[in-house]
């Protein structure tokens, strides 16, 4: 590893992708690519001549975990709540750890909860799922009930409509937990929507849909009928298993591509009508307060975007200089994800990122730039374009076209700052 | 839902799959393909028309669980241990519930468990990573130093060898949780081998490797170097986070489709050779004794196999006859699944299954029925065929090619006799 020649075998098999990528890599390739902390074995590390515990001493059996949990040395890889935002924790937001995570699956207890009246605990003996409304025969469904109708295993990702909301007045806060974690990435196993409507038989006027959830806050959202009948499902398991209590355990909506807060959990009831019904989820919430005054309505699907994962704030360079891998997510509430650009220069010049399988329609995409970092600063971004050609815009662009009284549907190109030291800050550049 | 046109409708979208099949249900379609147990809204159902506690009272906030698990109503989903089979519970094994789960995806927590030596309690910043051997270089790699290089993300089937081995002299365990439970699904993020190898340098004669675990069973397989370079990892992320610590945290290898032992947890060293080299889990364990006293060795790649994981003994139906959903697991070391035929009449009669997106190579498959039940007594059957046409066998045409002394690579066609009370039992019919 010491040698320039030594190097340069090593590295043969990624040059190539760094060199079409356009960067400029500084010095000599040979030197700068060789990874600098990787030792030989006639090196002295004590780490590795010791004895170790867990060499020695047999550990747990097979009967120690029924069901297990992560290693203690992953206990700061959790959930991050930012009660002190709202009223009470009941109505509040948590943050999945996206700068801790890889591919493209949420581990089921690190998806992010957002919930408007706490986590009803459900028993699911005592649960019914309703359809009524302009129907022929209301019916009444019990979870195994549910059991009996075709199922369907599909990768969606959930945002909120307000993940990265703190984001349009400028850089607000130091991570991406923070800034993007209100996005997960599961697979559910469900029943097409579809199938539970024609079974009640809908009439010539049923256009809309109000599915409630048993918490109780009783949340509701009008779903057009087109929607429900294209892709809905109603899901009972994520990621193999029962979906979990702050997921909506036993049954919940999933609704892809759009926006959080319509994904009902704790499913109840389906209200069939001619015509929405504007709640207070779609009308004081979730709406977006234009410049003029006016409010954007029933903006459901979720706009082409990615973020860069690594580094970032909570995730800064601690290798040095040499070889680096970028890493982040990119997503779009249309279908699959095309390409995804990177810059390290504030958006000066851009490189196609690597996106790695597997590519599902409305799933985060995970991408990875294999590149030589030089040990100067840099201004990470990255840009997604999905596969209808949709670009994810600049954070000024969405400001020219929406003003700054928004909330919800930020979807603009973020910065990090890589300083020299390998740090890393959320800042904001024009 | 009580009348012959109200079931027809509802019925119509999965009757065409239903008829296709080939299966004869009883009695006037119409009137079986109803529910029994869906109720109409206007029936009496005590469990709705009262208030239930979740929908009165304000449950736990965003800050209650930072890392998430189950419901308490699922508490029996569980790895459930053998420890009684083995002589120490840290040298034995559990098994995934198959029964409880769906889709393709093993969540983490339910991945079975082998181990030698117990599971070994690693804090990776002590754990080093060697290469030597027939290499230009010997190297030491800390996790840190694995993240520098390109990275990966696949759905792979782990699968013991000795998974059904119990059932080679007959049906033995009653459910498909003991027979079939040895086999997990996860998506790994990691590092191609060939990377690892490259960068260390291989000389002419390197043809074998030899992974070696630091947990004190040392644990050690000879892996093909054409095998190494072809597709293996050395993975650090199962399913979108850190491996879990009975699954090798904080790096394994990852062996697509060959038996599970050669996974090894814990990865401490390989080293580079000329030949294999003969350890004991390659000559007095994981060989195939056959009749005539001869033992099979380097059976490494796991064959076409499937079971249905619903109905079976641990899974019974109880809703009656009429409609059903009958799933279950297909995989093959070699690549896809093309096709899975299922049969109710114990192998008279076959139908193709509807096999579930998504289809990765050397991932296990979800295959779903949807059929009529007529309420008597069947034996179902599943039968798998992968991409290259390999055909899963009896389990009779197993004992005729390989004796009874075997305890590994038993992918024979499991049986399940559905009595007309919808209970189930494993049973052998020839």
């Amino acid at each position: 590893m010491t040698t320039d020649s030594k190097a340069d075998k090593g590295a043969s098999l990624n040059r190539r992708d760094w060199l079409k990528g356009g960067l400029k890599a500084g010095g000599a390739l040979g030197a700068s690519l060789a990874l600098p902390s990787v030792a030989t074995a006639s090196d002295p590390d004590p780490l590795i001549t010791e004895i170790q515990d867990w060499n020695r001493y047999l550990g747990d059996g097979v009967d120690a975990r029924p069901y297990g949990s992560p290693s203690q040395f992953e206990s700061d890889v959790v959930r991050r709540d930012v009660s002190w935002l709202t009223a009470d924790s009941k109505s509040s937001i948590n943050f999945t750890p996206l700068h801790e995570l890889d591919g493209i699956i949420t581990p089921s207890g690190l998806c992010f909860e957002r919930h408007h009246g706490g986590i009803a605990e459900i028993d699911p003996a005592d649960h019914r799922l309703m359809i009524n409304g302009l129907v022929d025969t209301p019916l009444v469904f019990t979870l195994q009930d549910l059991l009996r109708f075709p199922r369907e295993n599909h990768v969606y990702f959930l945002e909120c409509a307000a993940n990265t909301g703190m984001e349009w007045r400028g850089a607000q806060l130091n991570g991406c937990q923070f800034t993007h974690g209100m996005v997960h990435n599961v697979m559910y196993t469900g029943i097409p929507l579809k199938y539970l409507l024609e079974e009640a038989g809908l009439k010539g006027n049923a256009k809309w849909l109000l599915p409630e959830g048993a918490d109780p806050s009783h949340m509701t959202r009008s779903i057009p009928m087109e929607k429900a009948m294209d892709d809905c499902l109603v899901a009972f398991k994520m990621n193999g298993e029962a979906l979990r209590p702050e997921q909506g355990y036993p049954m919940r909506l999933v609704v892809p591509g759009w926006e959080g807060n319509m994904w009902i959990k704790w499913l109840r009831r389906i209200e069939v009508g001619d015509k929405p019904w504007h709640q207070r989820e779609e009308t004081s919430k979730y709406t977006d307060l234009m410049a003029d005054g006016l409010a954007r309505r029933f903006t459901w699907t979720m706009d082409v975007k990615s973020v860069i994962t690594n580094p970032s704030p909570q995730a800064p360079i601690t290798h040095g200089k040499g070889r680096t891998v970028l890493t982040g997510l990119a997503w779009s509430g249309q279908g699959k994800i095309k390409r995804v650009d990177v810059s390290i220069d504030g958006g000066r010049n851009w490189t196609t990122a690597r996106l790695d399988e597997p590519s599902f329609s409305k799933s985060v995409h995970r991408f990875y730039h294999d590149f030589d970092w030089d040990g100067r600063e840099m201004f990470l971004q990255s840009r997604a374009i999905d596969e209808f050609g949709q670009v994810q815009p600049t954070k000024d662009a969405l400001r020219v076209a929406r003003g700054v009284n928004s909330i919800y549907h930020n979807n603009g190109i973020q910065t990090w700052q890589v300083k020299n030291d390998g740090s890393a800050e959320n800042v904001e550049i024009s």
